[in-house]
């Protein structure tokens, strides 16, 4: 199987537990359409599949983990829903699709995040592992996710764009924040959720420094792809990235030395792997290497 | 020591602990000021406080809550910054002071919003607590406060307003979803972390039961309020929500039929703490009280 498809292959099981986690909630049915209209369109359920795979190659049970996997997926659609709103980066488009408030209305969008989010917050609390784990990767998560992290970075994305100046330090930063900070968690919270002894801090920290590596990686893969043209793949709405005046990783060291730079950490996420074998280190092994082979 | 007096005792531990919980998390200094501006507002901190005392009643030691009982605030203090968005209820004023969005703009109230959702569920992760006790009580909040608890009815609110024929059990489900649900679980988590064996059950029920009934009579009294007029000692913003096209209890059972109910309620929510004796015991008893001594 080729990386894309065993990356499918997990993404399906993702899918099939996002499709009843909100059934019998309790949830009023306009709001409940409005979240699963966002949660279910699809997607490649990157964040959820890295919790799944690092947990399974430290010794943990898939169907374990999977309701705080899922809830990453939770965390991430709520993002896109709220980014998307006109007091936001007003886009009227989402993979292909209205976006939720040109769907179902600005109010409406608002409280379909927020219910999302927290939404996350119970699943995670569900997850079948040790409860001071559970506790330990939630509040990992909650770091993660909150104004320390993703919503800080979209604060100061929107403080960036248009702005003239902005340092490679800076984006480094913004992008850690807002896109780098979920994907590295993912993976730590794996190895947290995991963890049944000290030596698991060794894996703990490997895990971390790996979802670090490919998070920056991603993102400017995606800058590259902006400027090369690839919006089909990346099921981004409308204008690049340069059009809204964003600062990226080409405008600031071009196009050649970020693609090296990608490919560096890459290796480097790589290496970090030498310690395990098997069908999960394969897994996370290519797909690492899957992520800048795109620009290629 | 009137009731007043000794909630303001309890909410000023609640304030020292709340001015200092958003720092050094590393969030941006303008997100930083626009989630201290609305967090530190002011209020009785109602939620807080049901928490604290219900665990110190039941052999918890305050302090070892507090981080758990301060999410609650985090918590409402997001969903009325949220709520005053102009999508939402579009309130310029809040507690006499220009709204989260009126004074940040849109796009950073939203953000203020969901970055205090999110750091309430780090708050409640960091509780001194059995590690089961607080996972059993993030998933309480969690439903609480989500998409089957305060949001939903935030959303179904909307659904009603400017809407002719909403019936009394219609208006009940609404409010006990809207408001009522973060008070009876503030209630029930206080006791749900401070739970030692499986006696503790019976105090689980009891707190929640009582958190209901002093949920409704405070919805109830809010009604009752609205149309008598006391306006400042609710600290509304502009045009009560007769004026909103919103039912209320007096609109549908009228003014002394309201006021009996939530005589009645808060009685039922007395008698609850017969099997309770001593400092926390008889400030329950007060608070409920004072609920309904507030349109007498």
């Amino acid at each position: 199987m080729t990386i894309k498809e065993k990356l499918a292959v997990h993404a399906a099981e993702v899918e099939e537990f996002l499709g009843t986690c909100l059934k019998d909630r309790n949830i009023p049915q306009g709001l409940l359409e409005s979240m699963e209209y966002s949660l279910l369109a699809g997607g490649k359920r990157l964040r959820p599949v890295l919790v799944l795979v690092w947990a399974k190659m430290l010794g943990m049970d898939s169907k374990a983990v999977m309701p705080f996997a899922a809830s990453l997926e939770l965390i991430h659609s709520y993002s896109l829903v709220h980014d998307d709103l006109p007091a936001m980066d007003d886009d009227d488009l989402r993979r292909g699709k209205p976006s939720n408030h040109k769907k179902f209305g600005e109010a409406t969008a608002i409280l379909a995040g927020d219910g999302l989010l927290t939404e996350a917050f119970g699943l995670m609390s569900r997850a079948d592992a040790p409860a001071a784990n559970v506790l330990r990767a939630m509040s990992i998560m909650s770091d993660a996710a909150g104004a320390g992290g993703m919503v800080g970075g979209q604060a100061v994305d929107m403080e960036y764009t248009g702005r003239d100046g902005v340092t490679l330090d800076e984006l480094r930063t913004m992008h850690a924040m807002k896109t780098g900070a979920l994907i590295f968690s993912a993976c730590k919270c794996g190895a947290v959720l995991a963890a049944t002894n000290e030596a698991a801090e060794e894996d703990i920290k490997r895990a971390e420094e790996y979802g670090r590596l490919i998070g920056v990686a991603f993102q400017i893969v995606d800058d590259v792809l902006d400027v090369v043209g690839d919006e089909q793949a990346l099921g981004k709405p409308v204008g690049s990235d340069e059009e809204k005046g964003k600062t990226t990783y080409p405008s600031l060291i071009g196009l050649e030395e970020s693609k090296a730079l990608a490919s560096k950490y890459v290796d480097e996420a790589v290496e970090l792997l030498e310690p395990y074998s098997g069908e999960e280190a394969d897994f996370l092994s290519e797909l690492a290497q899957y992520i800048v082979d795109r620009v290629y």
